[in-house]
């Protein structure tokens, strides 16, 4: 089998088989392939896209191209959440420990388990561009390690249902290797080689079942429904053909998740939602994306029923107690669960005001994420380090009446070289209208069942 | 300027301009982008296309990505003749020396030039895969060196009108580069990389004319009519717009040129032609090919007249001096001219005959020329050598009349380990019918003219 072959195979628009894959990707993680012929073949794949046979095989190719971890004897199913990345979309701070809370009252090895519990095992990523990270929130407690070995990472999740770390070289070397090209190659953005780079590291986790929440809008990768909609689909049949449960909820992603954007910002409001409080949109998505985790492990026979135990896990505080913990085994500072001064703050504050009265229409989403960006929130090159302090609070969001003068968003800063720049590129992302807009749902659809094998 | 904003632009359908085309092509000269972000261009550019504004700017920077040799000083004009790789394509070391000797009585330096004289200052290539080549070839000759200096280079030209050598460092580096790289990548087959890749290395030799000979058929590259025009039509422009005098011949390569395939029968099979004898279609496409050269050359007015010139130095025995006079000068045996069985003969014969009688009505050329290959006559991977002595000599061609039993084919070898596939393959290739076909055109069509500035 020669690479050139390949790549002639796809670029001519043929169907690779498995073993062909299987041989580029091997030759990808022990570098027998040269990488400029991985890079062809990448843009080759943008270009001719795959078929469902192909995507999966690529799938399963990078997932065994490194460790897949094996949970199988932790008593429970396990289960994560994957989003596709947005803007304030922080819900995985808020899911983890709810859903590994609704199991924690039963020790696990002392008496029989007749509640199946749900593991929730996180491997997370950065953020990059307009987008944030889940690791880059949870560095901002002090303290907060995601550096966990894997044995380590065992031992948390063990503990407390859940664990949050970052990526490890044992996981998928194959997607590492293909990123870094992609990143360069300008080959990210083709929805088989996203859903191959998702799926096989979710599924090195040694999940049973994977909710994936792909967003779609002005803030969104996918801007277009309908692009999210093909991936999302593309995502749970590669799944489900590996036989796990997954299902993906498409949501929406036309302004910020909740109303703060920012690392130790997010953080609070995550905290807020652990305290029954926080914005209605964030705590909705929190409950739906934690239901679904609840159904796919088995926990609840219903999204309804599963509605109902997330909110029981907030209310009764036992959510609050599992990421207190989580964050003590991890090496952070657990205090700031209940006191959230204790997360690093920005020096200054300022605010964005409304030009005239009237009603929020629309908000630039992706404007609002380089906003954050450029204050030193997110990074606009991987390399680039983030300021866990500053971000920007939505004092208004699409739908809410505005008086002339009124505060739309406060902005947390530390440095002012860019300040300027901030406040022009926010003062352009908010659209002020004379009516209000017609509400739009938060989940447009969700896609693949619990029912599937 | 960054390298993955440029494969981006083009990804998406972008045109780009002229000084990204330079950033890129300085850039892969000069080893400052990386070989995978030119490999993921060169797949773009074949899914893409480009605009003749792109090819051109593509070609002029390839171009001056390395020497451009200035022979201004040399009184006459300065053309040469490019053929896209067919099998049995000898014409260069017919065309060379009759277009040379057209003005080589003239003393250059000691009378006025009434008559322009016109050099023909040939770089040529290698073959690969079913196609032979014009080096391989000129090296079956005893002693013959194509590896000369561009200083050698001068005074053999200056001296005979004519020089045939390889490709030098000096020449075209960035073509080097990306010819190596689209090998491996396969991303050879696209008009505007093939385009580029000619015209870049033809118009460093500092020419002022080009006749471009544009192989179609079931041996050539482009078997399709249509991409073999568009192809001519792309390279007419391009070397157009550079302010050179280009023109494209459209010729027949449904069969071998001539009656022989092999690197010292294909020179043998060229001394006939410049002894006056010879196969019919290779004479007719060598005087028509020297014809041109001497239109756009400006030694004759017309094509006609060119026709008779070209004759005239068969018939006077001046180009077979002149070509005498070059092999000399590039060290090989000039003896052979006069005495074809000092080139080196392969030590077995044997023949495949037909296995009915009618007319030979079809020859599948690739088929033919891959059987040459077969037999040591050509390359499978450029690393391979090459015997000079086998191939094959065609006992008929299309449209003649063959009795069962009778010779079709006379195969020359050295080693029978792959003989037996040979004659597999090659009595594959001859189709026998109860009719003749119609006579097909050698020259199918000319594009471009001596009219363009």
């Amino acid at each position: 089998m020669r690479a050139v072959d390949i790549i002639r195979k796809k670029r001519d628009a043929g169907e690779l088989s498995g073993e062909e894959i299987e041989f580029l990707i091997q030759g990808a993680t022990h570098g027998t392939i040269a990488d400029y012929q991985l890079a062809a073949f990448l843009m080759a794949v943008v270009w001719r896209g795959m078929t469902l046979a192909e995507a999966s095989a690529l799938t399963e190719a990078m997932l065994h191209s490194g460790e897949v971890i094996d949970f199988s004897d932790l008593p429970g199913t396990k289960v994560d959440k994957h989003s596709t990345g947005g803007v304030g979309d922080k819900t995985s701070l808020v899911v983890a420990p709810v859903v590994a809370a609704a199991g924690s009252s039963i020790p696990p090895r002392r008496t029989p388990v007749t509640v199946p519990r749900v593991y929730v095992p996180m491997i997370s990523g950065r953020g990059l561009g307009h987008t944030g990270g889940t690791l880059d929130k949870l560095e901002s407690i002090p303290g907060f390690d995601v550096h966990l070995s894997l044995r380590e990472f065992r031992c948390v999740l063990e503990r407390c249902g859940c664990a949050l770390i970052g990526q490890t070289p044992e996981i998928a070397p194959a997607d590492k290797k293909l990123y870094a090209l992609r990143d360069v190659t300008a080959t990210v953005e083709s929805p088989f080689l996203i859903c191959a780079s998702i799926m096989s590291k979710k599924m090195a986790e040694g999940i049973d079942g994977l909710v994936l929440d792909v967003k779609t809008g002005n803030g969104a990768f996918m801007k277009k429904l309908a692009d999210a909609e093909y991936l999302a689909h593309l995502m749970v049949e590669t799944g489900t053909r590996m036989g796990k449960k997954i299902v993906a909820l498409l949501t929406d992603m036309n302004q910020p998740l909740g109303r703060k954007v920012g690392n130790a910002l997010e953080v609070e409001e995550c905290l807020e939602i652990l305290h029954g409080r926080g914005p209605a949109d964030l705590r909705e998505l929190c409950d739906e994306l934690s239901a679904w985790m609840f159904v796919l492990g088995r926990r609840t026979r219903s999204v309804a029923e599963g509605r109902e135990l997330a909110m029981e896990m907030i209310a009764s505080g036992r959510a609050r107690d599992t990421f207190r913990e989580v964050i003590g085994l991890q090496r952070g500072d657990s205090q700031i669960v209940d006191d959230p001064s204790r997360l690093p703050r920005a020096r200054y504050r300022t605010r964005l005001t409304a030009p005239g009265a009237g009603y929020v229409t629309g908000i630039d989403c992706e404007q609002v994420g380089t906003a954050s960006m450029m204050l030193g929130g997110g990074r606009e090159k991987k390399e680039d380090s983030v300021d866990p302090a500053v971000g920007l609070e939505l004092e208004k969001k699409i739908g809410d009446a505005v008086e002339s003068g009124e505060a739309l968003c406060t902005v947390h800063y530390n440095q002012d070289a860019r300040l300027a720049g901030v406040m022009a590129l926010l003062a352009k992302s908010f659209q002020i209208g004379p009516k209000a807009p017609p509400a739009s749902p938060l989940v447009h659809k969700v896609i693949g069942s619990a029912e599937t094998p």
